[in-house]
C-alpha cells in the first residue's frame, strides 16, 4: 500500500482542520462538499460536490477512496449501508457510529455497559415524560435522538405542556417520526469535562489529557487543558470511561466524550466520533493535534502521543459578530499578541455562528484565559480596544 | 480588505509547507506550478500551471493574487520587472531579492555594509583564479554567481586547471554567459550556522534561534535548533547580522543567513529569501512557524513570536533511498516513536533526493538526534531495525 486518500463526508471546519494534518502525513484528503464555499472546499485540493444525504453522491465520492469518514454525524444509516454494501471502508464503522447518531440507543448502549449516565427514559409522550419529571423531582432535559446539534433538538422542560408548547410539538413530529424523546434529569453538575481518545481498528487507543469545556446556550465557548484542579485520581477515571467506551463500541477515529462533573463523580452527556470542538487545543498545544490522531487512527497508523507541549492551554470559540469583514480586527489582534494563535476557518461571518478559534499555550492559566478571551472577544466586536 | 490571496511561484516543498499555514490563517494561497504532481500542486486548492520562466504564465498567475512571492530564486529578472510593470506586488522585491539570486552582487553588498564575509573575488579567468589562491594560500571555491543550489553550481579548487576539467569548462560557460565566476576562500571553518530573519513591508523583524547545520555534499542534513553551546554572546551576534541584512536589503518575508563559524566569529556563507531548510524545525518546535511567519510578513500581518515551545529540536532531512514505495517504512518509523514530527512531501522518491523531513522536540539534545537520526535513516533504507 503507497500513501492513502482519506475521503471525508463533510466540507465543516472539522475537514478542514483535517487538511494541515493531512499534508504533513503526506496522506491526500478528498471532501465531499455540499458548496464550493464551504470551509474545507475552500482549501482541500480534491473535492467532490454532492450531498451526504445523495446514495449517488456519496457512492462518486467514495470510489477511489482507501477509507471514509466523517466531518459530522448526519449520513442517513441506509446510505452507509449501502456503502458499506459496496465495499466502502467507513470509519467508524455505522455499528459504532449509531451510538454519535442517536441518542436513544446510545443511552441503552452505555446502560449496559454499566457506564455512568444521568437517569433517563424514552418517552413518546407529554404523560410519559410528565411521570418522569416527578420520578427526578425538578425540570429534565428533552432530546430529539437524533439530528441535535449546538444546543438545537434540546430542550428543558418543567412538565405541563399545552398546544402550541415546544414540547407538544416535539412529541407531535416525533411521533410522526416513529421515534421516542429521550428524556434525561437535569443534572446539578459543577462544571462539564470532556475526554477525547483516538482508537485504531488494530486496538491501539490513546487519550489527551482531560479538558473543562464552558458552553453557553448549548454552545462550547471555551475549553481549558487540562481541566484545573482534577484530581489524578478523578482523571484517570474519566479517561477510563472514554477508553472503555471506545473498546465496546469499536469505535475508530477519535472519540468525543462529554461529561458532567458531579461531586459524586462523572456522568456521560454525550458521544462524537470525529475530532471536536473540545480537541482544538491540541492543534498548537500537543505533539499530536486530534486532527492528525483521527487520520492516523482511521488508516490503522500507529498513534502518536497525545501529550501536552506546555503545562496548559486554553482554547475560545471566535464567534460571529458584528463585523462581516474579520480582518481589520484580526490585524490588531495579531498585534497586540505575538503569541496567540488563530485558526479562522473561511466562513462567512453570521451572529453567533462559529467562525475560528484561539489558542494561548503557557504556564500561567489565567494569563492563557485573559489573552485567548480577549483575542475571541476583539474579534467577534464584544471589545474595542 | 478582506482576508487575501497570496500567490507563490513555485509548486516544492516550500510552497507546500505554506499550505497548512495559511489553512489556519484563513490566507488563500495560490501556487504556480510546473507539473500537477508538484509537491504543493498535490494539496493547494488553487493551483496555476505553468514555468515561473514564462512571463506570460507568470502574468496569468499573479493577477487576483494581493501578493505574490516565491518557492525559489529562479524567476528570471526581466521577468520580475514585468510583473512589476503590471503593479504585482512581489515580496521580497526584485532589487532585495536580487541578492538571493546573484552571489557576486550579494558579495559585493554585504562587503559595502561591513558584514562578515569570507575573502572572495570576482574571476573571469583562470589566472586570475589562480592568483586568488595564491593569495589565500590554500584551495578556493569556486561558484556560479546564478543557479546553484544544493551543492550545484560550487566547486573546490585548487588551481591548475587544464582542458577538460571542471574550472575550465565553467570558465568557458561564464565567460559565454558574459558573467564572473566568484572565487571565495575555502573557510577553516568550525561548523555552520545559520539565522532565519522574518521582516514585514513595514520594518518589523523577529529573529528565531541561532541554529546548527550539518552539510553532507552540499545538501542539508541535519539542524539543531538551538545550536548547542553557543554563548549568548555569540548567538546575538549571529542575530544581529541576520537582522541588519534583512533591514539593509529591505526584505520582506523570511531571509535564512547560512553562516561559517570560526574561532573569531561568524562569516556569512549564503542568503536565501524565503522559508528555508534550516527553519523546517520551527513547524513543531516554534509557536511560529517559518510559514506561517513568512506568510504573515509578505501580507504585512503582525509578526507571531518565534519562541521555541521546547529546549531542544533537531531536524533531520529523510534522502530518497532504497524504497519506492515509502509507507511500509513510514508505519515501522511512527509506531517506533510517537512522539517524532514526520513530514512527507509528497513527491516520487528518487536517491539523494529531499522527500521529507522528522524533527524531533524535547529537552534532551542526544536523545532527540538519535531518534530523528533512526526515523530519516529507516525512511532512507540505510536502517533495517
Amino acid at each position: 500500500m503507497s500513501f492513502p486518500i482519506v475521503g471525508v463526508v463533510g466540507g465543516g471546519q472539522l475537514a478542514r482542520m483535517m487538511a494541515p494534518a493531512a499534508i504533513a502525513l503526506g496522506v491526500q484528503l478528498r471532501v465531499l462538499a455540499t458548496d464550493p464555499g464551504d470551509s474545507a472546499a475552500r482549501v482541500v485540493r480534491d473535492v467532490v460536490l454532492g450531498s451526504h444525504t445523495d446514495l449517488d453522491a456519496l457512492r462518486r465520492f467514495a470510489g477511489g477512496c482507501d477509507v471514509v469518514t466523517f466531518d459530522h454525524e448526519h449520513v442517513p444509516a441506509k446510505h452507509l449501508r449501502g456503502l458499506q454494501a459496496d465495499g466502502v471502508v467507513l470509519r467508524p464503522a455505522p455499528h459504532a457510529l449509531v451510538h454519535a447518531q442517536d441518542k436513544a440507543v446510545m443511552r441503552e448502549r452505555l446502560a449496559a455497559l454499566g457506564v455512568p449516565c444521568p437517569r433517563w427514559r424514552l418517552v413518546t409522550t407529554v404523560g410519559e415524560a410528565t411521570d418522569f419529571v416527578a420520578e427526578t423531582g425538578g425540570p429534565v432535559v428533552l432530546k430529539t435522538a437524533r439530528g441535535g446539534y449546538d444546543g438545537k433538538g434540546v430542550l428543558v422542560w418543567s412538565g405541563g405542556a399545552g398546544p402550541g408548547d415546544d414540547a407538544a410539538s416535539w412529541f407531535g413530529a416525533a411521533v410522526a417520526r416513529g421515534e421516542a424523546l429521550l428524556a434525561e434529569e437535569r443534572v446539578p453538575f459543577t462544571r462539564e469535562l470532556a475526554v477525547l481518545v483516538a482508537r485504531s481498528p488494530h486496538g491501539q487507543a490513546a487519550v489527551w489529557p482531560v479538558v473543562e469545556t464552558v458552553q453557553v446556550d448549548g454552545i462550547c465557548r471555551e475549553v481549558y487543558a487540562p481541566a484545573p484542579g482534577l484530581s489524578d485520581d478523578h482523571a484517570t477515571a474519566a479517561q477510563r470511561i472514554a477508553l472503555d467506551i471506545a473498546g465496546a463500541l469499536e469505535v475508530t477515529g477519535v472519540l468525543a466524550v462529554e461529561m458532567f462533573d458531579t461531586p459524586e463523580g462523572v456522568l456521560v452527556n454525550e458521544l462524537a466520533m470525529r475530532p471536536h470542538n473540545s480537541g482544538h487545543w491540541s492543534i498548537d498545544g500537543a505533539v499530536t493535534s486530534q486532527f492528525e490522531q483521527h487520520l492516523r487512527a482511521v488508516l490503522d497508523l500507529p498513534l502518536g502521543s497525545p501529550r501536552a507541549l506546555a503545562p496548559h492551554a486554553v482554547m475560545v470559540n471566535i464567534l460571529g459578530g458584528d463585523y462581516p469583514d474579520l480582518y481589520p480586527a484580526y490585524r490588531h489582534v495579531l498585534a497586540r499578541d505575538p503569541g496567540i494563535k488563530v485558526h479562522v476557518y473561511g466562513k462567512d461571518v453570521k451572529p453567533g455562528r462559529k467562525i475560528g478559534h484561539v489558542t494561548a499555550v503557557g504556564s500561567d492559566p489565567d494569563d492563557l484565559l485573559q489573552r485567548a478571551r480577549h483575542a475571541a472577544g476583539y474579534l467577534r466586536g464584544e471589545i474595542t480596544e
